[in-house]
């Protein structure tokens, strides 16, 4: 399994700030993870557009987008999943569309670090809906090729 | 000068075709560029997302977008400029948002190739006006650092 030992601090677009893991209170993340705003959501565009970076392990718990979402994968690998679907590898050039309202979640492998970029059309409809972690039990048992 | 000596058959997303130049019939375009679809325009997203590469020396017509586009940079070095301000020096991991409506055009630097991806929201809103070239004269005069 290909290993990316150094979190990297920027992968073209910077890394951010830490938003979750030790000594920050976040429910809607499992493990460390980062975020820059590169566009920041408003009433003209009602598209923001982040960086995310998680630490190998990290994940974001189930949620839905009420205008979608476009995943951009700029580097390592991860995992991607919708509610009842096979959880997918993504990787660095990987693309994943997310349905408006669709359950779902990402993150990183258990032995890469993963960043992408988040798109999130249409956030005039809504932010969007937190709902239960991904339990470790659930994250290791997912088969790792 | 920083040089970008070879076009990259990918950064991090795939060039994709050839889209303007020697052979192309394109209006839009003065030199070569190419465009690799990551996201496409439909009725859910209305978003799509296009990851763009211009030689040296190439960029597009003076446009509009009803919807605004962001420009996110992942590779060289380029021009970028609305209609009435200076043309900004715009490098990897810069971003750029064009406001609805406002008349820009974008595009490589003399002596580097440039890629970014283009975000277009709100595409319901209609297509892009394409308007007038920007000549070769007006290209040359530009400041460059």
């Amino acid at each position: 399994m290909e290993t990316v030992k150094k979190l990297p601090e920027r992968v073209i677009f910077p890394r951010g700030a830490r938003i979750a893991g030790v000594g920050i209170a976040n429910d809607h993340f499992t493990g460390t993870a980062w975020l820059q705003m590169l566009a920041p959501d408003d009433t003209t565009f009602h598209c923001p557009v982040g960086n995310v970076t998680f630490e190998p392990g990290a994940r974001n718990n189930w949620h839905k987008h009420p205008g979608g979402q476009i995943l951009l994968v700029t580097s390592g690998k991860g995992y991607s999943q919708e509610e009842g679907g096979h959880v997918q590898v993504i990787r660095e050039g990987d693309v994943v569309r997310v349905l408006p309202g669709v359950k779902h979640w990402h993150g990183a492998a258990p032995d890469s670090w993963m960043s992408h970029l988040a798109v999130m059309p249409n956030s005039d409809r809504g932010d969007a809906t937190w709902l239960e972690p991904v339990t470790d039990a659930e994250y290791q048992a997912i088969p790792y090729p």
